[in-house]
């Protein structure tokens, strides 16, 4: 059983890809068969597998859930009580619940099972500067 | 291997927290370096990993995906067909869709690696009381 | 640990039900207590555990996603950038990323700890046929 936690900086919502440390870790490891989770210590952030080929991909996928969930100070949201941390941070904890806290990724023959166009990224939902913890769990 | 089923018991939607009683099994089965995984027996309920120091938040999350997914006797649900069960049966089904199932946690040096302000819920959807099955698994 | 990859064909947008398949391999596998991880490699489809009794809540299920992402040709999806593969493509995208790319379910006794109702299904967003990869690991 192999664990470690690295950290992602961001710079304000979107899409920050880790898909190089993953596999580093995996690689390290050196395990030929397993299972990689991965688990974000956040409740403003998540975690994503998604389409690393083209950018607007991502930035398409940030501009709908902003869309979908837009700032407290928006007309269509004056029903949130949980103001005290900014107009981003409730909407924050929304984006969180509506996509993925934890990610599991088989590893086959001492790699991740990523298909072709798939990539590992932090979704970061805050609009300041974060450093955010992802726990790796390897077995 | 360790494994258990809880149960939750729910009077109406919202978040029931969960985290000291996963806490517990992990302590009892004196596990070191692990992975939790829990998963929820049903479809019109979820697990949800957020934040535990607000109460706001989560009744906020509540009151988003309400309106998100309104009950069937909305003007905006005419669509739907699955209208056995009462008004808030399928818009469960949805709100299950939009969440998790299954949830993994890493165990560090013997304790969840859950974040300082992460909680474990059961995210109840449904109006009438229900008595709701999670699955722990620890390896 | 037991690995393998299955491949499920789909024929436009809905949930294509995989259970048996998934069953089986935990069958022949012969594991008495452990965890199965399901992850899809790709972008544009995803996983979900939904009720497997009545098929209007899978058709709800569709006919909810498709009002909440409609295609890209749609007025209210202006927004979009990316458009090169077609107007199913990022609204699939999108739906992916509301769903799940991979779920773990535990196995108790030899089989599945599903609910009564609980089925496995993969949730195709994309319009023309598609040959679906689906990673099943179980430890």
């Amino acid at each position: 059983m192999h664990q470690t936690i690295i950290t992602v900086s961001t710079r304000g919502p979107g899409l920050y890809e880790f898909t190089d440390r993953a596999e580093h870790f995996v690689r390290e490891a050196g395990i030929e068969t397993g299972l990689l989770t991965l688990f974000v210590r956040h409740t403003s952030c998540s975690l994503l597998v998604q389409e690393n080929a083209d950018p607007d991909v991502r930035r398409d996928l940030d501009a709908f859930f902003k869309r979908l969930v837009p700032p407290a100070d928006d007309p269509s949201m004056g029903f949130l009580v949980h103001r005290l941390e900014g107009p981003d941070d409730m909407p924050a904890h929304i984006k969180a619940a509506l996509t993925a806290v934890s990610l599991s990724i088989p590893v086959m023959q001492g790699k991740l099972a990523l298909g072709t166009w798939q990539g590992i990224y932090l979704f970061e939902h805050r609009t300041s500067p974060h450093r955010r913890e992802v726990v790796l769990h390897l077995a």
